[in-house]
């Protein structure tokens, strides 16, 4: 029994797995309500949460989580939820959007390596933008902002190997699973031929797959990286297809 | 029974150690006769090395070797033996006396990191000039050569840590040992003290001391050192002392 595209796609992206509801839930607020003052009604949530296959039991659970871990405020308006982030998990999504929604356009194609004084001070690194390639020895882009200690030298043109050797280390193997996914979606689903709910439940999906994976890497400039890195093709699928699906506006996802 | 001072600092040369027969005899040829040409003829040869302690069957092997290794060769003139440095042992002699005659005074202050494909090209990289500073990450002054495939990126200045970390693999301990010897050489002889036999004698035990260290490690700028770097101070008595007693005229070593 084949079934439509819009199925097709839907199964497919979430067959990638990785899919925790409290994690798919961030995603859609992250998508659909991130402005100050949105709010997201419980039968809005319930309906696309219901159509990417999440029973309401798990919806509960999750929402529950994450009104304890202060990402999430609830109050009622009459016998409706209103669901709405708070300034927590706006501060938090707004940082995030910056990698999520970026243009595949590179900003610069210059880069740096740093070499720090021990390799304790890795995770400080990769949360100031760096890439660790070796102990002690990271590669950022010119946003990245080292440490005072650190010994910065500027990069010139890397070498194939480098780039081959980088590639593994920016996920292409996890970026190169998504990509057929997000090529069958763009060349199957048309503007217009969704719904608005089917339409906030494919951002979602597409936003959520792509984040799981850029969010583990730092923005590095396309002078580090092969020409065939899969990110690359991701990022100007993900660009594509969230241009052509523009965000449903929230009152028109359920039809009243 | 306190000791002149030329033999208290001769004996405090050879007691530094390492001081193989047949090095010491190349450290003399190359420091006396590397002059096309130029011989030293056996009875010169046995005087310089027996005040030198060595004895004269310690000698007569040391020969054998370097004539077998093809680094010497002997031809009698007379009764007498006439010594000399072959072309190999010439060449080999004069690319080291490029490091061990150099000025203190370094050409440049710029360096250079490069990284390497893998850690297998080590030998190579040292063989080309470079510090092995961890696997895979080189140091080298702008004269370095790499090879085409390394990724080469400019020096900028280096932090006291990164200073602090190069000094012992640039050898701090062998010359904060050889240090103290030359500050007394250099504060208890005077030009003129020394006869052409005791000046032979203490120049080679000098540059023999001198070369074992700086042939060990490559020539880096002071940008890349501590500014106590033991080697910095060492390079500028050497430089002194053998400026104060310059190479004796073979023909005179030995009173006629």
């Amino acid at each position: 029994m084949p079934s439509d595209p819009f199925t097709q796609n839907k199964t497919a992206l979430l067959a990638l797995g990785g899919h925790r509801v409290w994690s798919l839930m961030v995603t859609l607020f992250g998508d659909l309500a991130q402005e100050h003052g949105s709010t997201i009604d419980g039968p809005t949530l319930s309906a696309v949460m219901a159509e990417m296959d999440i029973r309401p039991e798990a919806v509960r659970v999750a929402l529950h989580r994450l009104r304890n871990d202060g990402w999430i405020s609830s109050e009622m308006c009459g016998r409706t939820g209103l669901h709405a982030l708070t300034a927590t998990g706006h501060h938090e999504t707004t940082q995030a959007s910056a990698r999520i929604y970026a243009s595949p356009a590179p900003p610069s194609e210059s880069w740096r390596l740093a070499l720090t004084q021990d390799a304790a001070t890795s995770d400080d690194m990769i949360a100031r933008g760096f890439l660790t390639l070796l102990p002690r020895i990271y590669l950022g882009d010119v946003s990245t902002r080292a440490p005072s200690d650190a010994l910065i030298l500027e990069g010139t043109p890397a070498p194939d190997w480098l780039r081959a050797e980088i590639s593994p280390l920016m996920l292409d193997p996890e970026y190169a699973a998504l990509l057929p996914i997000l090529q069958k979606v763009e060349q199957t689903m048309q503007r217009g031929m969704l719904t608005p709910l089917q339409t906030a439940v494919l951002r979602c999906l597409l936003v959520h797959n792509w984040r799981r994976i850029v969010l583990r890497h730092p923005a590095l400039p396309a002078a580090l990286l092969p020409d065939d890195w899969s990110g690359h093709a991701c990022h100007k699928l993900i660009d594509t297809l969230l241009a052509r699906f523009p965000r449903p506006t929230l009152s028109v996802i359920l039809p009243s």
